[in-house]
């Protein structure tokens, strides 16, 4: 899975430590030991300055800023892989194409993972965007430009924007580092986008589409999420229109990056060598006065600080010792990770494009209601990337394999034909059946839970601080948002050791 | 703490039954071996029809059900006690009293519960009502009787007097089994208990009184509650009338249990004997085509079927193998409990009741803010029980003990005078600290849950059964439930080992 022919590993920091932290990455990995209870060999103590937990994008961010600060640093990673959220697959017989089965674009103001980019030498290229969109609605295709789709119901296409700009600007007053001071945060956290929405979007097909777009970026239903969350996510990414924007519109989905998304952790791993350890799901974290202990399947490590990069409904599943704040567990019990399938189609070429289309879908139907063209630079293969959120990611989460590709080809028929019917290669990812992940894109915050328990959100708890991208404050829920949330927490641990 | 003169023992179901499964009560409570990895003895593997995870009134009545119907049980509980949520401790120097620092009451119409009292010889005796009940507010307390306080503001009272009938209609309609069947089931969920106040209650001081009332049923603010999950609870309970009324008023309160809340579990742990092993978290439960096997810190148990008893939040730290549904992962990733503080107070007698006051309260102002008379039978030692919910529980939640004392008293000096506040005895616990519980009283759906996920609650996965409170269809939330939910998963179990 992780050939190295396919991800270039250029640019190298503290490459002179020498890896006295025990097994090296590879042997780690080799060994894909099970954690079962009984069958444990006794673990290999190892000692460290800190000890990051998660080798996520965040993870293996804070541990490159510890190393580049000169600290000792261990990474336990519970898989058998790094780069948790962002997981890219080689595609067969593709001359070294991938399909990102998570996290997947970049964008131009997503500083912080594209400055990491270019520190590993890592590429993008523009997703492909010549030609007109698809919106399909009501059983046909309408192919479009700009960014609200051509409803049926002008009224609806009106409303929207009108909408959206006020949404931004109500996003705006929420602070970033502490939403929960909002002015009439109490009252935007009491209620859900839907119930918002229901107030104050009078046509329903102009609901309809605020509920698509915040499927499209949370994978979750208007009803789960508190309005107060949803302006802080929004002002975080700047605006609606760079969460959504389509390709080549200065927003999320701009570019693609060079090798797939993981080969950005893969080669912060490879920089850190032995350092990180695979296969090694922490189940007990301990502390006191003289420092912390990390308890994982294979290895223990003391350290004096430690770094948890990790989703916050997962943080949940280890035991503490002392325990944790109860305003920290109770948070944990309250941000859960939306529902999100990834779905790609391998065709020998992009045979939308000669349509005029770009392979952007915007539809009302499901299962699959947003498509992006995910294809290599070269365009071949041509690569349809499409998304199963909310409601219709539920519908699937559990189904067999080919009852959900059979679903997914028919919403590639609906918008591209008969041929999107006969991909020549397919695959999907489920992240909610994702142990160590839990759901994607990115936990959120029902009604209620930013102004009673925000503060719990980066806390430190003793010797335990927070990364992952949850704890950003720009671009919180991307990667970007994981690379600045990992260096902000190396910061903070930098400062406790001094 | 669970000294035996203090609580009768009577009635024996499956007495005959020679204790071949491993370990005695008093001897796995004896050992208090703690759970850090690498420290762990090999753990002896027991055989059964059934393994039922949790001793709280919902696993031993789930546990007791299955021995009467000639099956034999492993009861493995993590803690070193019984009880769970119900936990009483011995009041010092008081002819036996018990404070119940959980669940406390029950009601006339908690017929689940009421016949296991009976069955085990436990008795309960009425809640003290003679007398007045005080409503404080804006700094004053003012005597009354009846069911609504005297609001300061009229048009409160009245608006109030309107809703409550109208909310309990409502609840009517929402299906005890399948609430995400209710008539309007999406709109209900999609907002919080909060923004349907906002938008249907027009007196700011009418709408204080709903979240005052909430919060003292769920220990939970009105933003963090599905309006669906609100009306489904009520109406499991019969009426808001019956949730929140006085002792004596045939609800939730009416009386106390003779030896504690915790005498039943106890007694059914007693009748149980050495099926049930205490300090035994258990990490991981595997099933396959033969079987289940529960990893616990303490013994290895293999079963055809499992039961678990345990609040949902807490089911997501367990390891499954194979995985369990996404459905089942992702619901419980979003079922967080309530914050509660239960605090005690104890005095030579019940002072207030000489003043024509039945120790009562209904308050504006935190952090008590609802208190009743706990005393004995006898009336002596008096006994206060006064409640932390919600923010107010947050508040306090991580403070040092003292702090939280004095903060408690001062609520009592406002409700009782300066006498209330020299107890000769105060005890408090917070239940968001306890790592086996989470909070207390019982985990919530915020908005979105019930009608994308309720279906999972109860499903079971392969041989795990669900039992807890949670999964009851009368009385969720109450003792009374988690003994309808444990004779359920037991009827469930017997069903499949035919």
């Amino acid at each position: 899975m992780e050939g190295d022919g396919r991800i270039s590993r250029r640019g190298l920091i503290g490459g002179g430590v020498a890896g006295a932290l025990g097994a090296s990455l590879a042997g780690a990995a080799g060994t894909q030991a099970k954690a079962l209870s009984g069958q444990k060999q006794t673990p290999a103590t190892q000692n460290a300055d800190v000890c990051v937990i998660g080798a996520g994008i965040s993870g293996l961010s804070a541990a490159r800023a510890l190393v580049k600060a000169g600290k000792t640093v261990v990474v336990l990673e519970a898989r058998d892989r790094v780069g948790g959220r962002c997981y890219s697959v080689p595609i067969p017989n593709s001359n070294n194409a991938v399909a990102n089965m998570g996290a997947t674009f970049v964008g131009p103001t997503q500083s912080d993972v594209l400055a990491l980019m270019d520190e590993l030498q890592i590429d993008k290229y523009p997703v492909y965007s010549t030609g007109k969109l698809l919106w399909y609605e009501n059983g046909s295709a309408k192919p479009y430009t700009g960014t609200v789709p051509p409803l049926a119901d002008p009224a609806a296409e009106l409303e929207l924007g009108l909408l959206l700009p006020r949404v931004d600007q109500m996003a705006k007053s929420v602070p970033a580092e502490t939403p929960w001071t909002a002015p009439n945060a109490a009252s935007l956290d009491a209620e859900t986008l839907a119930s918002w929405t229901n107030q104050n979007v009078v046509d329903p097909n102009a609901r309809k589409l605020v509920a698509l777009l915040m499927e499209a970026i949370l994978s979750v239903e208007p009803a789960d999420l508190s309005m107060l969350y949803t302006l802080w996510y929004i002002n975080m990414a700047g605006s609606i229109e760079t969460l959504v924007g389509n390709a080549g519109s200065g927003g999320a989905q701009d570019f693609l990056v060079q090798g797939g998304t993981q080969s950005i952790s893969e080669a912060m791993a490879s920089q850190l060598g032995d350092r990180v350890l695979l296969n090694n799901p922490v189940r007990r974290i301990s502390q006191n006065a003289n420092g912390a202990t990390v308890y994982a399947d294979n290895a223990t490590v003391t350290a004096q600080q430690v770094i948890v990069a990790m989703p916050p409904t997962l943080t949940g599943k280890i035991d503490y010792e002392p325990q944790l704040t109860a305003m920290r567990t109770q948070l944990v019990q309250r941000m859960p990770i939306g529902s999100l399938i990834k779905t790609i189609a391998v065709y020998d070429e992009p045979f939308w494009r000669s349509q005029g289309l770009n392979g952007q879908v915007t539809s009302d139907t499901g299962p699959v209601k947003v498509v992006f063209d995910a294809s290599p630079p070269s365009g071949s293969p041509g690569v349809l990337l499409g998304f199963m959120d909310g409601d219709d990611a539920r519908q699937y989460d559990d189904a067999d394999p080919a009852t959900r590709q059979a679903a997914a080809l028919k919403s590639y028929v609906n918008y591209f034909g008969s041929e999107a019917g006969q991909p020549r290669w397919y695959q999907d990812h489920v992240w909610a059946q994702e142990l160590y992940t839990g759901g994607c894109p990115a936990c959120i915050t029902p009604p209620g839970v930013l102004t009673e328990y925000g503060q719990a959100l980066r806390q430190p708890v003793g010797r335990i601080h927070w990364a992952g991208t949850e704890t950003a404050t720009v671009w919180m829920g991307y990667m970007s948002g994981g690379v600045q949330a990992g260096q902000r927490a190396a910061s903070e641990v930098i400062q406790a050791l001094r």
